[in-house]
């Protein structure tokens, strides 16, 4: 290193990483330790600007040990998945200088330099809302820029994976693969991109953020008994998915909306399918989502062509994409129609994110809730059941771009002076 | 027919028929109109002294036309599963003589003579509890009856399968085996017994009627539409459900109840796991189906061995096989530990058929029932939820036996002077 060793620098690099929801599934392991999976998956990325990941990484002489803080609170960096991710991106790290701060560290210098992490969710992490995707992603990207690494996103995204398998997918914007590869080393299961985010810009995404009492089960778990005990997992992974996921492409590639509908629907319901025949038996969605599927399928259905399509992941949550702004503002009223606010909620805190879309439904404040009329799909009223507070906000987004860096110092989330959580 | 036809005779017979549970899901079929299924079942069938149908059919020169009364109400009876069943039986009619009343039918003579069908439910019939199985496997055993029918049970079923195919095998007691058959016509697709309600006569049954406000999907066009949209559903009928019926063959022969349960939880979840795999998807069990379930394999899991089988038909409704009267006992606790009454129930009509398993789990009264502790396999107190009324109410039972005529006049439904519903 340049610089005395008694000097106190701080370098560091801001990134922000979005999450990604799958269309394709990816659910079970061949190798738990490098992570690779027993087939492809094709996923969305999320609009960072509602939900992403920032993090701050910092490399200092005067750092005595490798730190993480996650949403304000430093937790242990000993687990496995952290582990992994820095071992890998050190091992690529290159020599780096900055004239301008006189700082200048060599290749093999980097081994020697601990790292302080600070990274924040602008979501609830709770909300079982990808959170690890992004969380893991950043990381790789972030050190990866501190560091100066020069491998490109998909040999990035080898190293995101072993850190949380869906991570692999949260470094490109649009729509992304992560092929699962044939060796055993894990090289050749990697995230491609398969469209940027400017390619099907019409799609609209209403996440409904869904009350939960239950425990659920953790996805790395669940998974892992899904492989071990389903008698469909094997012919799912096989022979179900390759299918779909050469469908989904020409889908996705063609913009063709019903298919893609088809398809997400088709294995989403697959996936949760499987989790049923495991033993234990994994119920991740609860009568909330059931009510929030039939609502969407009597609407598809009496449209005659899809108008929504929904994805659940390993929790309650239903991920809604539409088509177009107006579909999405006509789904955004029967879901407030279904699900209305508790009573003591307000408008602004009950739907978040892109708002517009609320206001191109029409709703204005509560009352306009509560003055919806039932969708002409619903030809029995008395089966119509409006129980408030089973949603607890709904989230209105679009696809979005992939991970970059914040190269504006304000945004960063470590102190330059003294290399600690600002 | 020896009497003057002006004559008002009456001929009639009762008989009572069992409902059953499967324990090897029945859910698809190869031929919508013979009734043909695309996989063998296994049932266990369930003590008609407290669910079952007892159905009286009567024939007289002065009736006009065909009519059925179900549970005191006239329905129509021009439906094709009534009209299978009546032609089937009708063709095999046979001569027939009552000399001390003095009446005589040739066989040709049957199909001049019109019936009167009177039919009860011994259970509320929306609870779905199989009542088209029993009912349906009633109306053909009484009928074979009335008519001097000489076909053996395995004949009669492939008769009640036209009806309704799970009524082929409510014509044995104990444990029964429905034949998908290669056939055609169907002829090969018959029930057998596996073993008599002598067998194994440990077995306790509990059920829970569970409340739901859903409107479920018919099972016809529920196992339809699986049949033509799941991707899953053909490999577990051709793969995965072979090697099932084999084990719990096996399982019965030899009252290996680990076996026997896990095999029968296994296939519960599976069946509804290509319901969820199907186009739209199909949900048959809600939250506090699923609950049941969680209480029950952390129960079974707690123990290290299982203590309790569970499974779920086209409902909510949850039908649940204890060893013995101890582990009946014992799972009556945890169930009402968990699922406490409504507050303005009582106790006498929340816990109906044999209420010594109720006494045996020392429960006299509903202060009893609150004074109930956690069962051991919960550790996390606060995870516990006691929400009264998830559960309409229980009903405990045991295997029973088969369809059995009774002769006392006094049972019958129909007034013999008149040949009307009493």
């Amino acid at each position: 290193m340049a610089k005395e060793s008694g000097e106190k620098w701080v370098l560091s690099v801001t990134a922000q990483t979005p999450t990604n929801i799958a269309v394709i599934k990816y659910w079970g392991k061949r190798d738990e330790e490098l992570i690779l999976p027993i087939n492809d998956s094709i996923s969305v990325t999320l609009d960072p600007g509602h939900l992403c990941t920032t993090t701050s990484v910092a490399v200092s002489p005067a750092f005595t040990h490798d730190r993480i803080w996650l949403n304000g609170k430093e937790v242990s960096l000993s687990g496995g998945r952290f582990q992994n991710c820095l071992r890998e991106i050190r091992s690529r790290a290159t020599d780096f200088e900055d004239e301008k701060k006189g700082i200048k560290i060599a290749k093999k210098d980097w081994e020697k330099l601990c790292v302080h992490i600070v990274s924040y969710n602008n979501f609830p992490t709770a909300a079982g809302l990808a959170s690890s995707a992004a969380g893991l992603a950043c990381l790789v990207f972030s050190l990866a820029k501190l560091m100066n690494v020069k491998e490109d996103h998909s040999q990035l995204s080898a190293i995101a994976r072993q850190g949380s398998g869906s991570a692999c997918r949260s470094l490109y914007g649009g729509f992304a693969k992560w092929i699962m590869g044939k060796e055993e080393n894990g090289s050749d299961s990697i995230a491609v991109q398969l469209a940027d985010e400017k390619h099907w810009d019409d799609l609209v995404i209403i996440i409904a953020v869904v009350s939960s009492k239950q425990k659920e089960t953790s996805s790395t778990s669940g998974m892992r008994n899904t492989v071990e005990t389903s008698a469909l997992i094997k012919h799912r992974a096989e022979v179900v998915v390759p299918k779909r996921i050469k469908e989904m492409e020409e889908a996705i590639a063609k913009r063709d909306f019903p298919s893609f509908a088809r398809l997400a629907c088709a294995d989403s319901n697959q996936f949760h399918a499987v989790c049923l025949d495991t033993l234990p038996p994994i119920f991740y969605m609860n009568d909330t989502s059931h009510r929030i599927i039939s609502c969407v399928e009597k609407w598809n259905r009496h449209e005659g062509t899809p108008q929504v399509a929904y994805t659940f992941d390993a929790g309650p949550n239903a991920v809604m994409i539409s088509q177009n702004r107006k579909t999405a503002a006509n789904l955004l009223q029967r879901l407030l129609f279904h699900f209305p606010p508790a009573s003591d909620a307000d408008l602004n805190s009950y739907v978040i994110g892109d708002k517009s879309i609320l206001k191109d439904a029409g709703i204005h404040d509560l009352k306009d809730i509560d003055a919806l009329a039932p969708p002409p799909e619903i030809k029995d009223n008395a089966s119509i059941q409006r129980s408030r507070g089973d949603v607890s906000y709904f989230i209105c987004t679009r696809p979005g771009r992939g991970p970059v860096v914040l190269a504006d110092e304000s945004q960063s989330l470590i102190n330059p002076e003294t290399g600690m959580p600002k």
